[in-house]
């Protein structure tokens, strides 16, 4: 029956971001009205500096509808980059691994716990050591050792994988090798790093090291977007942990990984919620 | 010229709260547009237990127009409980003190700096002892002592100064005197406590002892409106601070004040930039 | 030869506490000295509420050297009450759990990990869930339904397994059965519990939903001593987590657990690197 | 009566750095007890790096013995570096500022409130701005123009001032001007600076506008010894605060104060107190 039909609604989430201008939101708004949908939650930021304008818009709204010509049409009218996409669904998602297992294990918890909406295809990485977790949670594990020599072939590797799996989401979870610009330029805005300090101190390797060094009281640590430029991507989210003299370099390391797991799982989740948005160098955080 | 006229603007802050049903962030947005206003920032919730909505909503619009009316025309149609006010107006307060001047000299330290938006029109004290800090201040300060006998003689004093300054806000910064629920109703929602522990735990009299008694890691102080159910009023805002073995109740204390006035200073400032809706005995703050 | 053994040294770590007096410090010290051995680190705290001293000391000596009966000597002039113990010795160690696995979960992980020297000979379990985590980790699961009918029966199975397995610590990860009176004054000091509360607010059942329900802005977690007082022990760690009105009682639940993970690994790192002593109801930490 | 005397007791804390070897702490407690004095409290700490022993201890000892004389003669034989004062002196202490105020105001809060023990002999500006604060505190302001002409007379008049004062700390509370490196060398370790981010990261002039550029999601703020190389002293204590993209950089410089003047004051507390050695550009810090 299609009165029954039409009673069925889905929740959907809307991202947008603009050229700043009156009206949007009014736009936005009786957009959802006359589709016979509801506004359950959003919110709006305009950025004074860049001129733009920000929105995350949750919606319910009857599924019959064609809420997406309809958004397509006001993305054109107000020159908008969106996304649309329903409330919860698991993004397809591939995590890359070295050694250290500790934001693996965590992100996959977390995965079967329903508190991250990701569905992981596969654990890549470029040692054997994790396969055992991977499994544990019955993702596959795919070695993809890295060398000198074998780089292009190794990223093709996952380039093949992206798209055999039409994977949305890749997560650099301690991930010790580096992208090529390439990679980075081609799957941009959809690879997130955690690294292991507060950046944008202590850049480039061994940042425990150099966090020691300096006698600093507060280590920390960074999940960011991944460009081409080494650790320069969009900030996602920072946290940091007290120390003090007593700490080695290696105890910082220790207690640097609660951190990281953090705000990696932190980082991913709001990503993977649609609740980021990218603003320049920066980024827009609707939580 | 009526065109230099409309096109002089001011920037006004809405909030309000009502039953939730479709079309309200339409309805609210139709208003702001018709009136040839512009929508700064504009947030919402929906309380799913109270099915209540709530919005704050900051907007440009001409100077000329009639604002005002507008908003009560939807009020009536939503059954709205709503504010209407010029951003960054001072809202006119007095703060009540008795001995302890760190929150005293904190506020206003951060009204004269410009950082919380009140017009503190006179301190009242139960004790002499904060009649300095006023003073270099500017602000007048009024000793009202505070006996058995004199109680309800002294809060007379107290309305008799809200009526005359047509006071907005009182803030009690350490005051160590109990409002009488006559006073805490008729200025419901418009009195600020700083409680000294991270409320429900402690309440009552000397908490820092209390809290040293009990062993806890971490102390804390809670800011909220003051209700006729002592320490039961709903929570504006809450933060901790690490301790540990080697604190007696005293060194509690002393650390408690940094929390304390940094509490006290965020949930006025929160106030005072209306943020802060009432949900029943809990608080929306859309920072 | 003789010259070889005497330069073999242990690592060895000593707390104790007795009334205070002049002349422990030295006359600990002495002791190390007199044995062949160097102090690597040290703390000591006196109280003067309770008039008690605390101290911890971590000792390289040579093996050969009785350190332990000069201990015993020591202890008998000053009323000490003592431990000593070889750094880094895991303590052989039982978690009970229920259904929720974020704390098995994370506490099996960091031992794997070196992060907390324990030995968990067994996870036991009122319910099955849990048991894929503990094989995974390859640690024995072993069921004990609990019912109204077999608490004793279930008690005594515990009580044999610690019996049997020379079980120094009992870590209550998320296990939602309360223990009798006589099994926490058996192994009193040697039970931890995770509370999903900043103790002592919101004691007792659904701790979330008590503060949802009071509009609290900070939720947190409290790892405690089990004693027969319910929620009463004393705490060894507390840390907490902002929420905002926008978070449910399930949110915060979720939220909460990154809490009760964290601080329920750290409690039982500090136990068993024997950092923590009692003081009464408290505990001193020498971190 | 000597008697009498002998039975009088003075509070002392004695700080000290050396080499490590085995017998220091035995030696340093059994000159306390040869004194006829008391350990009340003391920490110590080998740095197995640098190889250095650190150590503080707080001692009851009676007035007429010359525990001075005692120190001296352990020194010698152990190489330490040490310091011997009275627990609870005011260091005579200088502070210096430019504009802004929200540390000082801090700071001479603090010290007339008794939670610093520093005696301010005078409040040192570049600008006249801060003259009523320091005033109000009957502190003198001493008003010390910098321009590019005369600096070398400036910093002979602080120099002027400091022998003049004896002064044993100097505060600089974002003073704006860069000290001569031959100040920053005859003053070694009694110079402590606030920099207003969360060092390393944003070094040098304007650190929240770089702070916005960045995208960071925490601010910070950095309290150090002053060294001639610039913003690169031994750390005394960090900390941070929340951010988000509505931050603009003026938010964040007034959210940053808030950090500034807590991190400031608690390092200068620690210094006072004698808690803080330096150990090559690190420091330890007994709490």
């Amino acid at each position: 029956m299609t009165e029954t039909k039409s009673s069925e609604t889905v929740k959907l989430v809307l991202t947008l971001s603009c050229p700043d201008q009156p009206g949007i939101v009014h736009a936005v708004s009786g957009m959802v009205v006359s589709a016979g949908g509801n506004i359950i939650q959003s919110a709006q930021f305009a950025d004074l500096d860049s001129g733009l304008f920000f929105m995350r818009v949750e919606m319910d709204v009857p599924c019959a509808h064609d809420i997406r010509s309809r958004v397509e049409t006001l993305a054109a009218e107000f020159d908008m980059a969106w996304e649309l996409d329903e409330i919860g669904r698991a993004l397809r998602t591939v995590i890359m691994v070295s050694k250290e297992g500790h934001c693996l294990s965590d992100l996959l918890y977390r995965v079967r716990d329903h508190s991250i909406p990701i569905d992981v295809k596969a654990v890549v990485g470029n040692h054997p050591d994790l396969a055992p977790i991977a499994t544990f949670y019955q993702v596959p594990f795919i070695l993809v050792p890295v060398t000198k020599d074998n780089k292009p072939e190794a990223e093709r590797q996952l380039l093949d994988l992206v798209a055999a799996e039409k994977v949305e989401l890749v997560v650099l979870a301690r991930y010790m090798q580096i992208l090529s610009d390439k990679l980075c330029r081609e799957m941009s805005g959809r690879i997130i790093n955690i690294h292991h300090s507060f950046l944008p101190s202590f850049k480039g390797a061994k940042p425990y090291d150099q966090a020691h060094d300096r006698g600093v009281k507060l280590i920390g640590a960074t999940a960011h977007y991944v460009t081409a430029d080494l650790d320069e991507g969009p900030i996602i989210e920072q946290d940091v942990s007290r120390v003090d003299h007593t700490f080695t370099a290696i105890d910082m390391r220790k207690q640097g990984q609660d951190v990281e797991r953090r705000v990696l799982a932190q980082a991913v989740k709001w990503h993977a919620e649609h609740r980021v948005l990218m603003n320049g160098d920066r980024t827009v955080i609707f939580r």
